[in-house]
Parts: C-alpha cells; structure tokens; sequence
C-alpha cells in the first residue's frame, strides 16, 4: 500500500505539504493541490484513518444502546439517529443491550477506551454510577441522570393523561394498564398519571407488569391471554404498542369486539399500529425528532459547543384509529 | 491520562512487561501480573485501543448495511448479526442505506480506510463492480457476486413452490404477486418460481412491482387501495409480510372476507405476521441462523482461516395463520 512519502515523492512536495492538503488543515496552491490529488490516485493511496483518528484523540464513531433493535420504537430511533449522524459526519455503533449481560457497561467501557467519542443510549439496565462516573459525553433518552447527562424523551405524562381522557370519554369504567418500563425510567410517569387521573373518576384500574426487559411477542400474547381469562369484564386498555396490540389479538380471538366490547389505546405509534386492523388508536411519539435532538445534544458535547440543554421533552400527539369510539 | 509508562513505574517494572500482561501476549508471573493491575488501577489507566488497533492493523468492528432498519426483517437481521458478532469479540457498526445516496459506496470505503475489519451487505442497491474491488472481506445477503464474495441466503426458489402450491390447494385461481426486490438478487427467484408452478396450472397472475426502495407503510398501502379498486376479483395474494399485510388491511378495509374470500401469503414471517388478526401465513426465513452464518462466514475471512464456504442457502418453512385454509 502506498504511504504518504510515497505521494510526497510522486508529487515533488514535502511530506507536510501532502498532509495539509489532503486533510483541508492548511494551506496549499490550488496547483500543488492537483499535483498531489493526482499523485495520490495514481498510487491508490488512500490515508489511514486509523492514524489519523490516534492523533485527533477523536473516533468520529458514536455508541448508540438500545435494549432491542427488533423492537419496533427502538428499530425507528435507532434508524433515525444513524441517518442524522451520518448527515453530521459521524458512523454508529449499535448494541442490543438485552440478552447478553453486562453489555451495558462493557460498551460505556468504550468511551475510556476510545472507541467512541461519545454515547446515546436507550438503554437502563444498569446503576446509575456506572454512567456518572464518565468523563467523555453520554445522552440518555427518557432516564434522568441529573445535570451531567442530558435527557430527551417525550412527555410521557402528557401521554398518560390523554389515554386516561380519552377512555373516560369513551365511557370505560374498568380498565387494565399494561406497564413494563424499567425502574427510574420518565416513561413510569405516564402510568402513574393515567392512574391518578382515571381514579379521580372513580374508574376501577387493572395492572398487569411485564418484566421491563420483555420485548417480546409471545410474553406479551400469552399474558395478556392469562390475563383475560380472569378479568374478561374489562371494558378499556392502555399499553406500549406491542402490549395493546397483543391484547387486541387475544380479545379477537376470544370473540370480543374492538371497540364496541373493550376500547384499546397504545403508546408510541409506530407502523405496526397501522399495520393491524382495526388500526390501533395509539399516543404517538416523534421518533424522528427525538433522534435529531439526541444527536444535536451530544454532538454539541462532543465537540464542546457551549451551552448544551440539560433536558429537552417533546410533546405528544393522539393518533386516532379504530380502537376506541 | 496515564500512560503506560507511568504504569511501569509505579509497579516496578519494564513497559514491556505491562504490555505483556495487560494485553495477554506473553508470560508475566502471577505476582508480578497483580503488581501491574493495582497500578494501573490506581493510576486509573486504560489502554488506547486506537493505539492498539494502528499496531495490529485490525479495528475489531464490522460493518452491517441494510437498507432500512426498521423494516421488521432488516431490524431482526441486525440484532442478531450484533448479538453473533460481540459473542465473538466484534462491534457492529451499522448503516441504513435506503434515504441518503450514495451511502453505500462510502461504507465500502470505510473498508480501505481501515475503519472496519470487514462488511455484511444485505443492501443491494450499488454495482457489482464496487463491491468486487475491495480488499478485504465482505459477505453478501441474497445476492450473487461470484466466488470472491461468498453469499448466504434463504431459499427464495423453495418458498416461491411452496406458496404457490398452498394457494393452488385452497382453490385460486387469480392471484396477485407483490414483487419488488431490487434486480439480481436472489429473492427475484421466488417470483419467477411462484409464476411457473401458477401458470403450469393455469391460474391467472397480475404483478404488482413496488419500487426496490420503497420500504414504508404508507407506500404499501396506499398501492394495494387502488390495485384492488381496479381488481376487486382476485382470490389470492403473494408478497412480502408487508407487502401481505398492506393488503390484508385494505382488503379488510372493504368489508371483503380473509381467508374466505380472499387468501393471503406473506414471506419472511417476522413477528409482525403474528401480530395481525387473523395472523398472516408465510413463508418464514430462519433469520437466527441466517444472522450467524454471515458472521461465522465473515470472520472466518477476517482471521483468514481457510476453506470457506461460497454459498450458503437456507431451508425456509410454512408458518401456517389464518389468511389460507
């Protein structure tokens, strides 16, 4: 593989020269840049970015944590924050931080080592030390770390409430929560809100708790399944996505109508809400949005822009389908 | 930050010594090796692995390409070729290719640049040539690229015959194929396939070809609402799970029966064919294994053992819902 004094000595200039001019970190004729861009194709040199990354001290690479890529709220956010690093000069690493244990910290282990500039992670399995005591920049999405990590999430209480309302309106009088998130988490809060404000309406609430690492299919289908065949008089559900949908599956199954018999509201309002039928009525979060700001937020610490938000939540909006009246 | 010699120091012996023990690469006495840990942990020192990888010339991470990350094959794909991959000791690093252009090109480059060991290609959308000319390892999904580059994939032909010869059992007779794969890839087969065992047969087949980059609902949707518009009669229907589902939706939508009168087939059979009602038939690909053997393939490359398999195709099976007889 041609070296940089191979492209040096092509082009008749000093090592430096080549270095300035391939790099953009200084000046260099426009004629001795086409000498040496020349030189430089014709010996198919292409520069190292391994060396060039050591002595920068900067990777250009991000960690991204999510607990499950399959899942259909982090697959869209981990998509949506690749393509705006990407547009900002940056590559992704991604880990499913579920299934494999300590992957957590072993990938927050990457920030001393190098091998990221900086971390955005969706991912909560871990102590709260372990994040604070590191020195290169981390974004938490939904999880509050106090001052030194900032959060973007969406407004998880304004989501709650709106289910909540919703369902009154709907004239549900008993109705199961389905929650699942993990401890410590600003999602909690929109199920201690719906809470709060059905009971205020004297209406009876259900809960049904997944262990907040279950993301998957079958858990949901058949508890929900368990679920139903002990309590078939509910008249109303509020649930991630997944956990709606499960149960509206389960519920048509059994021959009970939606939203005649039993109203159902997701949270997230991803694809699959509109890929069942009837489509799922859901609170939708702003994946997309969420993603840029993760992005805009770290990449502002890693290149040590000044005054970085600490906290940045973003409304919610009602998707209205065919799950309630 | 301390470095290596600060730590050599601090225990009492040569930085060559440290080396050999930090990094596992020779004999250090056991006494000797806890001398050199308390120091480096008391000095807080961690390697550089940017330093580390320049040596070996080798970085440890792979990169994945697919072109849309939250579809549900691509996104199940990706967790498993990441959750395979760090089992082994390697990063993943991830790109979405659909959306930006020329995306693919540039993570081919990351190859010269020394920014990945190697690269999972499950995106097609680039020449055969830019992929031939690269160096170092990469392994294709789907689609054929000569013996230079070995490929692992589902038997798309297997799955083409057995929905086909499902449909023909449960009595259609019209039937309308969702194809839109991009050209030379090996997921073509199963509609050629499909086509010749239904026209041997005398069924009737319409084409539906979406655009080989159109990986959204809304897409989807939109298209099945005006094909049915203008061919309200056909008895059966063939496509990808959610190019199926799109259809089941619209079908529904109308008030037309599923499976009675009309019979639907997907093919991947993610979860999302579960979580539709009634649920989607289709012809799974064995993702799990799949993700695996592109990664067994590709290190095999990467830490150049020998006798490496050219291609691999994988059986599929019926997953057998509600949307047939």
């Amino acid at each position: 593989m041609a070296s940089i004094r191979d492209v040096a000595k092509q082009a008749g200039v000093g090592v430096g020269t080549v270095s300035r001019a391939l790099n953009g970190t200084g000046y260099v004729s426009p004629d001795t840049k086409k000498k040496i861009e020349k030189a430089a194709e014709k010996l198919g040199y292409t520069p190292n970015e391994l060396a060039r990354n050591l002595y920068r001290n900067r990777t250009g690479i991000v960690g991204v944590m999510v607990p499950d890529l399959d899942h259909p709220f982090f697959s869209c956010l981990a998509k949506h924050i690749e393509m705006e690093l990407y547009r900002q000069g940056y590559k992704t690493m991604i880990c499913n931080t579920i299934g494999i244990s300590d992957r957590e910290k072993d990938y927050l282990d990457m920030l001393d080592r190098n091998i990221v500039d900086g971390i955005i992670t969706a991912a909560h399995s871990l102590d709260e030390e372990e994040y604070l005591k590191r020195k290169k920049p981390i974004v938490s999405v939904d999880r509050e770390f106090g001052p030194g990590i900032p959060l973007i999430g969406s407004d998880h209480a304004m989501g709650g409430r709106m289910a909540a309302e919703l369902l009154l309106k709907n004239g549900c009088r008993k109705v199961l929560q389905i929650s699942g998130v993990a401890p410590g988490v600003a999602a909690q809060e929109r199920h201690s809100v719906f809470k709060e404000v059905m009971q205020k309406q004297g209406v009876e609430i259900l809960n049904m708790v997944m262990d907040w690492n279950v993301f998957d299919w079958n858990a949901h289908y058949t508890g929900m399944e368990k679920f139903l065949e002990e309590h078939p008089d509910i008249d109303g559900v509020f649930g991630g996505d997944m956990a709606a949908i499960a149960c509206m599956n389960a519920v048509l199954q059994k021959g009970i109508r939606v939203p005649e018999d039993i109203k159902i509201i997701g949270f997230d309002g991803m694809d699959v809400t509109r890929m069942v039928y009837p489509r799922l009525t859901a609170v939708r979060q702003n994946v997309q949005l969420l993603a840029e700001l993760c992005v805009n937020t770290l990449l502002d610490l890693v290149e040590e822009r000044k005054g970085v938000p600490h906290r940045q939540v973003l409304d919610v909006e009602m998707q209205f389908g065919g799950t309630t009246l």
